[in-house]
């Protein structure tokens, strides 16, 4: 051992530290030298593709045990990482109940409750005593029962009849039944509720778990938060990346190759390229008028860009409201008008501020000539139109594209920019040509 | 109450569809119309903001009962979410214990771990027997625990020596000690670990509910993960808006008052609207060859908008990653070599349709003269240039700034833009004059 880099004594911190930097031989290395106490939590928090990577380097005798040492939920999710002939090995590892329900979840999309739902949760009977279900949780315990956070309250047809969670258990006295001290208002999700309406549902109201039902009430399994986690924080990095103006990447940046990345990419960037060709259009029509003033292109990014700015901010923040449920379609209107509001305010701060800055340095420097006023008016007023009008158009693209059942979040910065720029391109020079004729122009 | 738009039975699904269009007036008469054994799910599950204004609504008479309802965590963020003299209002109808508790958690930061968690939790001793621990937990949830999810053991001084989940207790035979069961090898956090970190566990390690320890290693309380939740989303949300470029809101959009969303977004708006007008300034010293040439005038916009794309891309996703501890700082060099590759492969795609688009154009309406495959191409090389510098530096920026302990969210899309627009003129008129000198200039 005295040649390898991981010594002989390794903490479960040192290696989670160093793991993103290993060989596939080094991660096994490592994962050996473990203390067998903390090798389980350690396996247990790597990521469905980094489990599925070590099992399948490690020798047949020994993957059983790390293949049961997992639920059924992160085993589907670890079945869904690999390549199919792949997952039948590790599938041949499990007993044939626990195959099942392997099978079963696999069944479900990722993304919705079902696919991530765990099928082994605590349950009891509403006429039990207290005394009697702590007695049965301990039992299911020791068998296979993950999470024991609340026992679930079943009847003979296994349909959801109330749920208690374990405060209240110890809370209550021991002769007590289970139907009196239960919450009968159950909320709920069913099978195929989509993982972001189940991860709203948890932020709001801070459960640990929520059972996950069928079309008869039946009750399939528990959906946990420390999996809607997980969620949140890829359903944010999908967000956050696409208003980046890129596809959603579906694994760390370190992770996705060379190649694959650029795929991601340039899509997005060929779209936007073409669309901000119609800038070159627009622009090309108004030629005569650049020629007469050379100085009006001068302002062009300026003004453009201000729209695209304005825009970008006001569709985030619309992307978002969505995405947590703050605001619906039906908001449009009051949105709107809050939004061309703010763009007027916004828009006329903006231009006093470039109307001040050409005024002061044709003092500074005669850069603009006779008529610089005239010309800072142009470009103040063309900027308070640009971004009222950005402003509006970031605001309802996103609820535009939600209201056709695309993601609103496709109404990423860049894309809002582009197409601000085109029409801020046709408002400025417009603006200069009614102001400036006869004088500039 | 014939005339009341809420009907006499309402449940807790229904008020919590219309609550965001309420008034204060009607949210009070809709709670109280709520089932008694519903209003407290319903109440705990409201913001803190929420709970403040229901609570300060309700006659002296009736705050005790909701008051007492909450743990010290949510009652510590309720009382920051009021003012002063309202606090003090809220703090009287606590006990003095309680009281001691919230002011004690109102010493910590609110994005700390202090200030995330909660002083009561479930505690055993070492040496206890599994059917003494289960006995004395019972007692503990009678009185005032919330989260039974994991037993920490601790000694005499409050020192954690380990941790055993329920499960695991009730997996036990009933005579073995705690420590024999427990795990000793323990993830804590300290009072002042930021919650983005914590999270990170989280999110990590599938944990639900982590010990926070003080700097004698004596236990404070647990951060549990349903606060976690809420977390990451408000922090996805910081990002997100601020990648949007503006300032992070602090509360859902329609709950921000008119002139305070204003705030949040003119900083932004202006300081790229000043940076921007380096782009007039730029431009302004290759007046002359505009004058010569207004064509080149034309592929402005669409030449630095490709960079400001391509660096938005660039940014968000580093952004992403450091928020995600996908990579750190010292991955700078990995990065930097990566995203150069990519711009340039990038860039050579965009500028080929560039050029592509140009020749076409130039055959079907003869609008570039007889240059224009001269122009094509200081087109297509400024758009390899720009594009490749864009994502270079939008992919540096938010390393840039985290190094020098900003947040790296602030390298926005609309920032990357506005930085790379400048330069993208700088760089499209040097190629123009290098490749067109005796030609078009």
């Amino acid at each position: 051992m005295m040649d390898s880099p991981l010594s002989a004594s390794l903490s479960m911190e040192e290696l989670h530290e160093a793991w993103p930097v290993l060989s596939i031989d080094e991660r096994l290395e490592g994962f050996r030298l473990l203390p067998t106490a903390v090798a389980d939590d350690f396996f247990l928090a790597l990521s469905a593709r980094e489990q599925a990577e070590l099992i399948l380097h490690l020798p047949t005798s020994e993957r059983r045990t790390w293949v049961r040492l997992l639920p059924p939920d992160d085993l589907a999710d670890l079945v869904q990482a690999v390549e199919p002939e792949e997952a039948d090995a590790i599938l041949a590892q499990l007993d044939d109940a626990s195959r099942r329900e392997v099978n079963v979840l696999l069944a479900y999309a990722e993304d919705d409750a079902g696919g991530l739902m765990n099928p082994r949760f605590a349950r009891v009977r509403p006429d039990m005593t207290i005394d009697e279900a702590i007695g049965y949780l301990r039992k299911q315990a020791r068998e296979k029962v993950e999470t024991v956070y609340y026992a679930y309250a079943l009847d003979a047809e296994q349909r959801l009849q109330g749920v208690l969670s374990l405060r209240q258990l110890f809370q209550a006295a021991s002769d007590k039944k289970v139907a009196d001290v239960m919450h009968h208002d159950v909320i709920t999700v069913s099978e195929n509720t989509d993982q972001e309406v189940v991860s709203q549902l948890f932020a709001e109201h801070g459960f640990m778990a929520l059972p996950v039902l069928d079309e008869q009430n039946r009750m399939k399994g528990i959906v946990t938060v420390d999996d809607i986690v997980d969620v949140v924080q890829e359903e944010a990095t999908e967000d956050i990346q696409k208003v980046g103006g890129m596809e959603a990447l579906e694994a760390p940046y370190f992770e996705v190759g060379f190649f694959g990345m650029l795929k991601k990419r340039i899509g997005w960037l060929l779209v936007l390229f073409l669309g901000q060709m119609l800038t070159a259009t627009a622009m090309s029509s108004f030629e005569g008028a650049i020629e007469r003033a050379v100085v009006l292109s001068l302002f062009v990014p300026l003004i453009i860009s201000s729209g695209g700015n304005s825009g970008s901010q006001a569709s985030t923040l619309i992307i978002r409201a969505l995405a947590l449920g703050e605001m619906r379609l039906k908001d449009w209107w009051r949105v709107a008008r809050r939004e061309v509001l703010s763009g007027l305010v916004l828009g006329f701060v903006l231009g006093a501020v470039g109307l001040g800055r050409i005024v002061l340095w044709q003092e500074v420097s005669g850069a603009y000539g006779e008529h610089a006023f005239l010309l800072g008016c142009a470009v103040a007023l063309s900027v308070l139109g640009v971004v009222t009008f950005g402003t509006l158009a970031g605001s309802m693209l996103p609820l535009v594209l939600r209201r056709f059942g695309f993601d609103p979040a496709s109404a990423s910065a860049p894309f809002v920019a582009t197409l601000v720029d085109v029409s801020g391109v046709v408002i400025y020079f417009t603006v200069a040509s009614l102001l400036l004729r006869g004088t500039l122009l």
